[in-house]
């Protein structure tokens, strides 16, 4: 184990949901020294002070990483090679920059082509998260037992290698696991267990509110069938979402390609009457979810736990 | 209120999780004063009489519905027809005979086809389940606050009239509120809150499973970006789950056609980087999530509350 803190000025650039929670994190297992949040919105930056989220709050980017250790963009994504654009001229040397966004491709982008020499470009993701947004949503225990993706550049610099294994530390320091990961394979990873499941959720959800022959009263009422499950992920930021499929546009396309591929193939079973073949496909995908729970990523509840005040 | 018991006798034919769930649900509020169960299987049979959820357990059906006030099919829909069938002749006059199948059209028609005269054939469907199955995974709170769509005949016969008011306050005794329906716009209600939602879910962990660049693994650790989601609904009892895509196969193919539409649209407007278009739909769908929480079918907790051991 690392001792702590991991680094002594840690700046938080955006603090939403995982921004808050990261201040959280840090501030209970004291990775950090001292803990800056910047924040371009006034609204923002007085819940954060309110909160008593961080040492330094400010609107000031350039003042927010002077002197910081790592820098941390936890801003929607589209948004990062800006932010990395103002920040560049005043990040110290031998500094770490990371983020936390949901594509890695075109965020690496971002970051190195304003990155300084000397400045060591590490993306990440942690693979956690509600539909709830705003510093007021996150909670420390967010990164528990969750996976944080980083993804290095391939090189054989030996201060790099210990500016990753540092940064790794500092995430199982908030309780996560790491793994290291191609920026590309990590892009169509989540493409397949985050970015397809926001589509098709924003998707069902925009299909149901828009028929004529069902009312959106209705659709409520009756949502404990199966439809209220996709209403949450269909809640989350708009912005971050908008974001994520404009950068990772490429992978989602792929994975939707054959999700549509598949959808057809039942949709003709179902025309067809082919009842083992939905049998089939319906008795394979229990395993999936044995394996999900298995890994630790769900509760073994049924419904999620959502009616356990229930019996 | 209708005074209690509002059956003298109840009989369960399936005895599966909402089968066992409406055993225990009538025996804690006294709704019926005898509660018979049959079940085709025997290691289902063993399992109620463990559990004590019915005061007489039998595989044979005839005998089970003899002087029976109430019949409740449970079994599978497409099972139902054929079970009816071998009741029939055992139904006393006066018996009302319902289901909680979650399509009403086919369902009507095969209850209707073997009913003896003087029996009252009032088709009803409970809106509640977890993705668990069999008499173990019951509990009597599943249908407080759900809804009970029975689909009655239209007819001005009033002891007809009568038993669909007797039916309705033998719902409501179990906690549930009861709204009346034409039972094709049932199908097209459930078609959209239920059915689709399921077919959509078991595609996607489907494709997932199946792709040849990301494996099953990575698909599970990093489940937790909104896959885990999908996993829940898609491990549902496949044969039933098989039952009512045969037997609503109209209204779903429908809806799936209306889905896929906007799912294109939505591919176009990736691919074209249309972020307004994105922005817009994402930002209109989380006021059905709010319609769904004020409807009070679920938790406002985020996450579905399955993080709340956690903070």
């Amino acid at each position: 184990m690392t001792p702590l803190p991991v680094y002594e000025r840690l700046t938080i650039v955006g603090c939403g949901l995982i921004g808050s929670s990261l201040a959280r994190a840090v501030r209970q297992s004291g990775a950090a020294g001292h803990i800056t949040v910047a924040d371009a919105s006034s609204a923002v930056r007085e819940r954060v002070q309110a909160l008593g989220l961080a040492d330094t709050v400010t609107g000031d980017l350039g003042q927010a990483v002077s002197g910081a250790d790592l820098v941390v963009f936890a801003t929607p994504v589209l948004a990062i090679a800006d932010a990395m654009a103002q920040a560049a001229p005043h990040l110290k040397a031998g500094a770490t920059v990371s983020d936390v966004g949901s594509v890695k491709g075109s965020v690496a982008e971002a970051l190195k082509a304003s990155a300084p020499d000397g400045v060591f470009v590490i993306p990440g993701h942690p693979i956690a998260g509600t539909e709830q947004s705003g510093p007021d949503a996150g909670f420390a225990e967010l990164f528990d037992n969750r996976w944080v993706i980083l993804t290095p550049q391939i090189t054989d610099d030996a201060p790099y290698a210990e500016a990753v294994a540092r940064l790794a530390s500092f995430w199982r320091a908030m309780g996560a696991q790491v793994e290291l990961m191609d920026e590309k394979h990590h892009d169509l990873v989540l493409a397949v267990t985050s970015h397809l499941p926001h589509l098709i959720a924003y998707n069902i959800v925009g299909t149901a509110a828009d028929l004529e022959e069902v009312t959106r009263a209705e659709v409520m009422k009756y949502s404990a069938g199966g439809f209220r499950d996709f209403t949450r992920i269909a809640a989350s930021d708009p912005t971050m979402w908008r974001d994520i499929f404009v950068a990772n546009r490429e992978a989602v396309l792929e994975i939707l390609g054959r999700f549509t591929e598949d959808l057809q193939a039942l949709s003709r079973a179902i025309r067809w009457g082919e009842g083992e073949k939905l049998h089939e496909l319906f008795s394979r995908t229990r395993e999936i979810r044995r394996g999900v729970i298995a890994a630790g990523q769900e509760s073994p509840e049924p419904n999620f736990g959502r009616d356990r005040g229930k019996h």
